[in-house]
C-alpha cells in the first residue's frame, strides 16, 4: 500500500511542568508515528485518529483512558468522540468505565451509524455510563477491570486532592484540575478528514458527568468540502468541559477557519466565541485550547492551526511525506495571565491527493461508508 | 403577586391518533395552566417551564417521565434538559432512571452552574445514568422503584415491538417509534426567555443511549437579548433525538427567528437546516418538530412559532392575560409525505413586562442568578 496523509496530536491545553516536557513530547511523537503508519498502509483518516489517541490514552501522562482523573469516588469514567468528515457522522462515549480504549468504541459508534436496525431504530451516536461498556463489550472491545485504568499518578494526585479539599474546603486552585483532554486530527490520501477526542474529565468530578470530548460541537469537529469549493476543516479541543460544551469550541474553531486568513479566522473565534463570549460570562478565567486543519483538497495544501488560552499546550504532527513528527509546546507569551487572552499559530502541510471519484456521503448506501472507499 | 407571562408547551412531533387526540390536547392544557399559575405568583421563566414539563411528564400519554419508551432491556431511561435564557446556564440528564421528574433534575443542574465549587472545579452540566440518580437523591428529588415509571401503555407498546421484532427482523416500521418527546418554552415578567424538553427515547434503544433532549443546542435554546437591541428566542424539539443531534435543531431553529420575517426564518431553517442539511443526507425520512418564539422586550410583544415534518403536533399556549389556553393539533396538508417538507406556523402574543433593571448575566455574582431577580 502506498497511501498518503497528515496527522496532529495534542496532549493537552493546560499547563506542562517543566520536568515532564520531554515526556509530553515523546507521547506525541509516538502517536503522531503509529497514525502515520496507518495512513501509509491505505487506511483512513478515522484509522489514523482512533489510533494516535490509542497511544494517548495508553500513556500514565495524560488525562485519559489508563491515568485518566479519578472522580469524586475514586473510579475513572471516561469520555470520548470521533467524527468523520466525510460522512458527518459522530459517535461518542460519556463517562463509561472498564473501557480501556474509549476512543475504539466512540469509533466503533460512529461507524455503526450507517447500519440499518430493525423496526427503524437509528443507531445510538452517544452512549454513556454501563449501557457503554455493555455495547463495548458485545463489540469486542478490550474490557478491563476498572483498578486498572488508575496510574499511580492520578492515584497520588487524587489523594492529595482530597486532602487538600479537607484541609481548605473552600479554596480556589485551579492547578489541581489539569486539563489534559488529548485529541487528533487528520487528512488521508482521499482528501478525508476526521477529528478524535478523549478525556478523563475533572479531577474529583461527580459520578455520570459528561464533558465536551463526548458532547456534539464541543470536543470534536470535522466536514469535508461537499464540492470542493470550500476547503474542509477539522477542530478538537482541551479545556474545561463545561465551558467547552457552552461555547462548542470544535465547531466554532473548524468554522473560523473558512475566512480568507485561517490564522485571523482563529484568532477572531478566540476572541468572540470564546474569550468574549457571552457563555463564558461568569467565568473569571476562560481556559481552553484547540487544535485545527484547514485543506484544500483540490491542490493537496493545507494549514495546520493551534491556539489556546492556558499557559502550555503541547502538540505534534507531521505528514506521510516527512520522516519524522514534530513535537512542540506552546507557550502563552510570558507576560500573560491565562485565561484571559489567546495566542495563536500555524503551519503549512502538504498531502498528495488521491480524491475519491464519488463523495459517498451524496448518496444513500447501505454499505460501510465510514472512508473505506 | 401579580406576575405576568406567556408559556407554550408541546407533547411531541409525530403522530397522534385521532382516539386520543382529545386526552393529548387535555394534557397541554393542564401543563399550560399549571405553569401559568407560577408566573402569576411571581415565580421566573425556568420555574415555569419545570412545571409545565412536570405535568406532561406525568401523563402517562407521553413519552417522557412515567410512561416513557422502554429500553431493549424493558428499562426506563429518560433524557431531560433546561436552559434559562437570561444566565445562558444549561442543565441535562441523560440516560436517568428512578427519577420521577427528570425535568428537575435538569433543573437543578442548571441553578447549581452558579456554584463556586472548591478547589476550582466547576458544578457539572450534564450528569448522566447511576450518577444522575444519586445526585437527583441528594438534592432532594423524588426518586421511585424504575418499575413505577411503567406505564401500562409503555408496557403493552415493548411488548408489541418485541414480538414484531422476533417475527420479522429486518422489518423497517417508523410506527413503532413514537417521537412524542415533550417540552416547554417561557417568558416571564422580567422578559427572561427559557426552554426545557423531556424525553423517554426511542422504543426499545440500547441502554445509556443519550438523546437530543440531554445534548447542548439539539433539544433546548434559550437566548435573552443582550442589550435589548435584539429580541429574545427560545426553542425546543421533538423528533428523532441522532437527527436533532446533528443538526442541533433548538439552536437553529431559536437564530432563524432573528431575521426580519420570523415565520419565513424558521420557514428557511427547516428547508436549510433540516430537510436539506448535508448532516442528514443518509436519513430517507427527516423526522422532527421544533416550538419556539421570540419576543421583544421593550413593547412586550412576541411571536410563538411552531413547525414540523411529522404527520402530526400536538401544542398549547397562554398568556397570563388569556382565561385559558389554546390547544390544538398541527397538521401536514394532506398531500404531503411525512419527513419531506414542513408546515411552519405562527401566533402573535403579549406580555406585560417589568424589565429588570440590571441584567445579571452582566454581572459575576455567586448568587442565585438563575432569574431570580
Amino acid at each position: 500500500m502506498n497511501g498518503h496523509g497528515f496527522i496532529a496530536v495534542h496532549c493537552g491545553a493546560g499547563y506542562h511542568s517543566d520536568s515532564l516536557k520531554k515526556e509530553y513530547q515523546k507521547t506525541c511523537y509516538i502517536a503522531c508515528r503509529k497514525a502515520a503508519e496507518i495512513l501509509k498502509n491505505g487506511g483512513n483518516a478515522v484509522e489514523a485518529v482512533e489510533k494516535a489517541i490509542i497511544e494517548l490514552e495508553n500513556s500514565p501522562l495524560t488525562n485519559a483512558g489508563y491515568g485518566s482523573n479519578l472522580s469524586w469516588d475514586g473510579l475513572v469514567e471516561c469520555d470520548a468522540s470521533i467524527m468523520n468528515g466525510q460522512t458527518l457522522h459522530f459517535g461518542a462515549c460519556g463517562a463509561v468505565s472498564n473501557v480501556w480504549n474509549p476512543i475504539s468504541l466512540a469509533k466503533h459508534l460512529c461507524i455503526k451509524q450507517c447500519d440499518n436496525l430493525s423496526l427503524g431504530r437509528v443507531p445510538p451516536c452517544i452512549l454513556t455510563g454501563q449501557g457503554a461498556r455493555l455495547w463495548a463489550e458485545r463489540m469486542g472491545i478490550e474490557i478491563v477491570e476498572n483498578r486498572k485504568m488508575i496510574s499511580a499518578r492520578s492515584f497520588r494526585n487524587y489523594k492529595h486532592c482530597k486532602r487538600k479539599l479537607k484541609r481548605y474546603s473552600l479554596q480556589n486552585d485551579i492547578k489541581f484540575s489539569p486539563l489534559d483532554t488529548v485529541g487528533a486530527i487528520c487528512v488521508d490520501s482521499n482528501g478525508i478528514v476526521a477529528s478524535g477526542a478523549s478525556s478523563g474529565g475533572v479531577s474529583l468530578k461527580h459520578e455520570g458527568r459528561v464533558g465536551q470530548a463526548a458532547s456534539f460541537g464541543s470536543g470534536v469537529w470535522a466536514v469535508m468540502s461537499r464540492d470542493r469549493k470550500k476547503p474542509s476543516v477539522a477542530a478538537c479541543t482541551s479545556g474545561c468541559g463545561e465551558h467547552l460544551i457552552r461555547t462548542q469550541l470544535a465547531k466554532n474553531t473548524a468554522e473560523s477557519l473558512l475566512e480568507a486568513s485561517p490564522i485571523l479566522g482563529l484568532d477572531k473565534c478566540f476572541k468572540e466565541h470564546f474569550l468574549e463570549s457571552p457563555f463564558l460570562w461568569d467565568v473569571p478565567e476562560r481556559l481552553g485550547g484547540t487544535l485545527a486543519l484547514r485543506f484544500d483538497s483540490e491542490i493537496g495544501e493545507g494549514e495546520l492551526l493551534w491556539g489556546h488560552t492556558t499557559k502550555t499546550m503541547c502538540i505534534g504532527y507531521m505528514s506521510t511525506e516527512n520522516e519524522r513528527p514534530k513535537c512542540i509546546i506552546s507557550y502563552l507569551p510570558p507576560k500573560v495571565e491565562p485565561g484571559q487572552k489567546a495566542v495563536v499559530s500555524g503551519q503549512p502541510f502538504k498531502v498528495p491527493i488521491q480524491p475519491c471519484p464519488v463523495l459517498q456521503w451524496e448518496i444513500k448506501t447501505t454499505a460501510n461508508c465510514n472512508g473505506s472507499l
